[in-house]
């Protein structure tokens, strides 16, 4: 079944593809940033991604990014996701590891917003505020991990009426059966779950 | 590991416990609410419910109700776990089926929140800010289904710093496995994952 | 200068005009209800509100209420605005002055948002995402008191790029130059400020 | 009557005090922005501020800053407040104009919140969140304008059951006289209104 996009109103989200996570030169590292990024890698996810984000450039897709920062002393909770942090900081604030990957970084333009909190790349973000002020009702969301910050945003955008598009080639989560469950199972009572193939083809459609 | 809890600052949400989803009287029944009614009866979840609501009353712990609700003409979005409720509306305001279980029915003084829209129930229900204008950091999350209104409220909570306990025999999902998959997977990333028993425990512990 | 509104995007929103903040047997009572229900009768606030819902409601505008609603023992927060409620309890839940006056009283069909917080009519009530299910980006705002639960609402609406139509005459504030001052200096900067009569010949014209 | 301050749980927030707004260089020049320059030199707006925050940091309160950026292209409503800005650009993210007033700047460790939307500063920019995860019940409010970032901040505050202080020689609204109905008329109702004064000595008294 091909996929249709309403071009004018629809835009990209890329979620926490930040070095930490997601840059091969942490593979085999220790902690969720090793793990994820050879999962990232094995998947091609920011191939896929920059195929996506291209695309959406080129017919003038605004692309948001929405990357979590973390800074030492402030609170995140109790709960054992948070847990990872604590033990051994990732993705603070002002440095290389806190940085969207260069193979898909932002441009002018693009819209970057940072947050120190939650695991839901939407909460507190701006992001729902952000695509409303563009005009756009549908999201086509990527980057990692699949069951949390991405499925978060995912069950944020559905619960303000936001229709989504996920390509699940553009992401990831360790181990790979948890990623199956998210795009297998959850997200497509919730969103269009597809691949990033489809959605160039129809982001081109608009550009012909 | 024995659970504690904080009684002060402890509160019950019991999530969208309501006839069309778990009433005996539906089960066999077309859609979602048969299937789900035959595993709320099968897991006694009413029954861990009642036990944890009562002790909980006991002891001067909040209750509160987070109820969806229907009404025709009103837009859900498009996503595929509204299109079950199109075709066959449930959870009609004003109407039996939209109630709370009789065994688990609210009672004076405890809280009512009610929604038409979301598949969390936690969003736009004013369930976080009547927390905390109670008092409360804790919130004992209940309720069907666990992998979407309940895992829904539990992202919300822990997004904005709630401490959260999930009694996972007081949930249901259908099919089992999906139930199995967020409490053994995802919420135990989330929050404490446990039974009723423990929690009822704690809540006695107070009251001695 | 003829005020037009797009009749189908269009909902009307009516705020806290319940017995005890506007009813006639209220006024000369002490407290703010006393004084503001003088002032509604001096302004015919209602009968000015009945001639907006009548003629939304002939043309299918959708009609809200956002109802305030106090419980012993829910805190409110210290603030000076919240003390009066709390020496004289008013708009105290499932009593008659908590109810909207009988002169403008909701209808089936209509939706009546409650919430127990908040200075704000529209904050944790549902208000904004109710109007994005019904597909709404213009809201007639009306009812009590102007400077607070009004012009708070019209502030979070204009936060949330809604468009917003305030027909002054349907709103009151004690004293006087309270009003005043919020719909000559802070509302022109927000808001079309107008009154009924120009709304209801908007509304009318669709009509014909 | 002296001012009591829980240093622990008190943070400060600094809205909107950029170039473009409150400049000594901008005095004279067309629009907001030449109006509030004037008066916030007449009023030593930053030097009061100054103070606030030399205080503050000397216990460790935290310093937040809820900054405004505009970027072309952005929709921002079609209300009066915000034609200025679509006539001469103001604030322009990425200039000299965005950023804060350099006798306040900020310094390493403190919070600066960037916006695009909304007038009120606390809306969408994660203001509320990041008090919370700091665990601060009480907020110092400053800035410009008193009657509509700094009022609306502190409207969103009470909403949400924060105490809120405002030292009212840290603000500026032009007219005069709409500063003088903020802080006598509306703000004493929701908050303490009071000047830097008490509230420097209020943080000093804790370093004793």
């Amino acid at each position: 079944m091909e996929l249709t996009l309403p071009i004018d109103r629809t835009a990209v989200v890329v979620i926490e593809c930040q070095n930490d996570l997601v840059h091969e030169s942490k593979i085999g590292a220790p902690g969720i940033g090793g793990a994820l990024a050879a999962a990232v890698q094995a998947r091609n996810v920011l191939g896929h991604i920059a195929g996506v984000v291209d695309a959406a450039r080129a017919v003038g897709v605004p692309i948001l990014y929405a990357n979590k920062e973390s800074r030492p002393g402030l609170a995140t909770g109790h709960a054992a996701i948070f847990r990872i942090g604590k033990r051994n900081p990732i993705l603070v604030e002002n440095t290389w590891g806190a940085e969207v990957h260069s193979a898909i970084a932002p441009q002018d333009g693009d819209y970057v917003l940072r947050r120190f909190l939650s695991v839901d790349a939407s909460h507190a973000s701006g992001l729902f505020d952000t695509l409303r002020a563009l005009g756009r009702s549908h999201l086509i969301a990527m980057g990692v991990s699949t069951n949390f910050a991405v499925e978060g945003t995912v069950r944020g955008a559905v619960n303000r009426l936001f229709e989504v598009i996920v390509p699940e080639d553009c992401c990831a989560s360790v181990p790979e059966d948890m990623h199956r469950f998210s795009v297998e199972r959850i997200l497509p009572l919730l969103a269009t779950v597809t691949t990033s193939a489809p959605v160039i083809a129809a982001l081109h459609s608009e550009s012909v």
